[in-house]
C-alpha cells in the first residue's frame, strides 16, 4: 500500500547517469541525459546526481569514456537549463583536483558527495569540508559497511560527528543487506551522529533494494539513492519509479519517470546489463564485491551459474 | 546477512509449474517437472506444488493446456519417484469432482490447497474439509486480502478457526502489499486464529516479494511460497533460489536450483515473460488485479507505459 505520512522528510537522489555510467562507461547522449533530467524535473525528484566530478589527471582515463565520468561545468551550463532538481556529484578520495573545483555561486552543482572507505574517513573529511567551504551541500557516503569492524566504524562515526558535513549515508555496496540490518545501522548512525542528516544507497543483488529504501525511509532517513529502471552497476539500485510509485506525496509524479523508461531505458536494457541476474545474486549473498560477478558474466561461462557458485564457496580456491 | 536463527520453523512450498503454468499454459516437459522434482529434493525444499486438481469437466478446458493443469495421479506416479519433498495441488472452490480425489494413501500428493475468495470460505471450508477427512494436509489460501473489507474478513477467519483445516495463507494476489501491511496481516491472523499455523503467498509488482516473504517468516509463518528465478503470473513469485540464499539451514542447499535455473529457466525466460514490468508494477501500485497489464503487454502498445498509465488512472476511462 502507499506511504503517505511517514515519509515527507524523504529527497530522492537520482543517480542514473553516475551509477549507470558504470555499466555503460558513461556512454549517455546529451539527448540521454536531458530527457532524464526534464523527466525527474516534471516528476518531482529533488536531486539528480550527473556524474562524476574527480579529475582525469587523478584517475586513469581510458579517453573511452563519456563525459559524465569527469564533469566540466561549462560543458553542463551549455546543455542543461537548471530548474527545481538539483544537480549532484560524486567524488572519490585522491581523484579530486581542488583547483576544478569553483564556488558554488559559480558552478552548476548544488550537491558533492564524497565516496569513502571507512578507513579513509580522515581524508574524506578534509575534502568534503573543502566543498562545504565552497559553499557546496555535502555528503560523505561510507561504502562496503558490511565489512567493517564496529571499532573502526565508530571511530570514522565519531570524526565525522565533529566535522561540518551535513549528511552521512549508509551504503550497501555489495547488495547483502535486508531490512533488518539497515534497521540496525540507521539506529547506529542516529545514536552516534547526533546532529547529521542520513542517506542510504542500496543495491538489487538479492532483490532487497526497495525493501531496504522504505525501511530506512521510515526510520526518518532523509537522502534516498534512486536510478531509473534500476540501472546501476551489477545488479542495480533502487528503481527511481518504485520510490515515485510508492511515496504518494503531492509533490511527486511518476508518469514523467515511465516516459523516460518507455523513450529511453528500454532500448538500453536490451543493449547493456543490469537487474537481478545469478552471479551477482550469489555475490550479495556472500557480502563480496561484484567485480567476480561482473567478470564472469562478461566471460564466455556467463550462464553456468553452478560452476560460479563453486568458485566462489570452494575455500581452496577461493579465499575471502 | 544471512538470517539463521529466527526461521527455523519455516518450510518452503515451490509453485513454479502450479503458478508458473499460468504464464505458459502449462506447457512444461516431463523432463523439465522431474528436473526440478530432484533438484527441489536435492535443496531439501519441502513442498513442490505440482499443478491444479481441478476437474476438467468443470473448468472450461481449451484442451491445449499441459497435464499439470489438470492432475492425474496415474500419471503422477509414472513420472515421479517421490523422495523427500512432499507433493502438493492447488484446487479452486467449484472447480473439484470430489469423485477425482483418492484417499491419500493411495495418492501421490501429500497436501491439497484450496484457493478462495473471502466471500466463498464457508465454500472453502466444506472442500478442503473433504480433502482433510480423506487425510491430506490442507490449507485455505484467501486471496485478495488487499480487496476485502474487514468485517467479511473477520467473519472469514472465525468460521475457519472452528474448522479442521491446518494452515491459513495470506495471499498478495495483486503485489501491492508491503513488509508493514505482511505484519498487519500476520498479527491479525495470529489474533484471529488461534489453532492455526500460517502460510504467505507473494508476487513481485513492487519487487517487494522476497522481503515481504521474510518479514512474515520472521513474524513466525510457516509455509513460504515460491518459485524457481520467480517464474509466476505477471510480476512472478518469491524466487526459491534466494529463499535458500537467506535462510542458510543446515536441510538447505542452493546448487541444486541453481543448475534447475541454468538448465532451463533461462531458456524459458526468453520464450515466456514474467518478472518485473512496468505495467505490472503500474497495476500493483493501483492494487489491481494483473489482467489488465498482462492484456497490454500481449498487445501491440506493450510498451507504451505512459498510455498504459494514463487509461489506469482516468477516472472516466477506468471506474474500479
Amino acid at each position: 500500500m502507499s506511504v503517505q505520512s511517514k515519509t515527507s522528510h524523504c529527497k530522492i537522489v537520482d543517480c542514473t547517469v553516475r551509477d549507470g555510467g558504470l555499466v555503460n562507461n558513461w556512454d549517455f547522449s546529451v539527448e540521454f541525459v536531458q530527457d532524464l533530467y526534464e523527466s525527474l524535473n516534471a516528476a518531482g525528484v529533488e536531486y539528480m546526481e550527473i556524474g562524476y566530478k574527480n579529475s582525469p589527471k587523478l584517475l586513469k582515463s581510458e579517453g573511452k569514456e563519456g563525459p559524465w565520468r569527469f564533469l566540466d561545468d561549462a560543458f553542463l551550463r551549455d546543455i542543461i537549463q537548471k530548474k527545481n532538481t538539483k544537480l549532484s556529484a560524486l567524488v572519490d578520495v585522491g581523484r579530486v583536483d581542488e583547483a576544478d573545483v569553483l564556488p558554488r555561486s559559480d558552478s552548476m552543482l548544488d550537491l558533492i558527495r564524497v565516496a569513502t572507505y571507512a578507513r579513509d574517513t580522515a581524508k574524506a573529511i578534509e575534502l568534503a569540508t573543502l566543498f562545504h567551504e565552497r559553499g557546496y551541500e555535502t555528503t560523505i557516503n561510507i561504502m562496503a559497511l558490511s565489512n567493517v569492524m564496529d571499532n573502526e566504524l565508530n571511530e570514522s562515526l565519531a570524526m565525522i560527528n565533529d566535522s561540518p558535513i551535513d549528511v552521512v549515508y549508509i551504503v550497501d555496496s555489495f547488495g547483502s543487506l535486508d531490512p533488518d540490518d539497515f534497521t540496525y545501522l540507521v539506529e547506529k548512525f542516529r545514536r552516534s551522529l547526533k546532529n547529521k542528516r542520513l542517506g542510504v544507497h542500496t543495491h538489487n543483488n538479492m532483490q532487497l533494494a526497495f525493501a531496504n529504501t522504505m525501511a530506512a525511509a521510515k526510520l526518518g532517513v532523509e537522502l534516498l539513492d534512486a536510478s531509473v529502471y534500476g540501472m546501476g552497476r551489477a545488479a542495480g539500485n533502487t528503481p527511481t519509479e518504485l520510490l515515485l510509485a510508492k511515496i504518494t506525496r503531492p509533490e511527486y509524479s511518476l508518469r514523467p519517470v515511465l516516459g523516460m523508461i518507455e523513450k529511453h531505458m528500454l532500448k538500453l536494457r536490451e543493449k547493456e546489463e543490469w537487474g537481478y541476474l545469478i552471479p551477482d545474486m550469489i555475490t550479495g549473498m556472500l557480502d563480496e564485491h561484484p567485480r567476480s560477478a561482473m567478470g564472469w558474466r562478461a566471460s564466455e561461462k556467463r550462464d553456468l551459474f553452478t560452476d560460479f557458485y563453486d568458485k566462489m564457496t570452494t575455500p581452496e580456491v577461493y579465499n575471502k
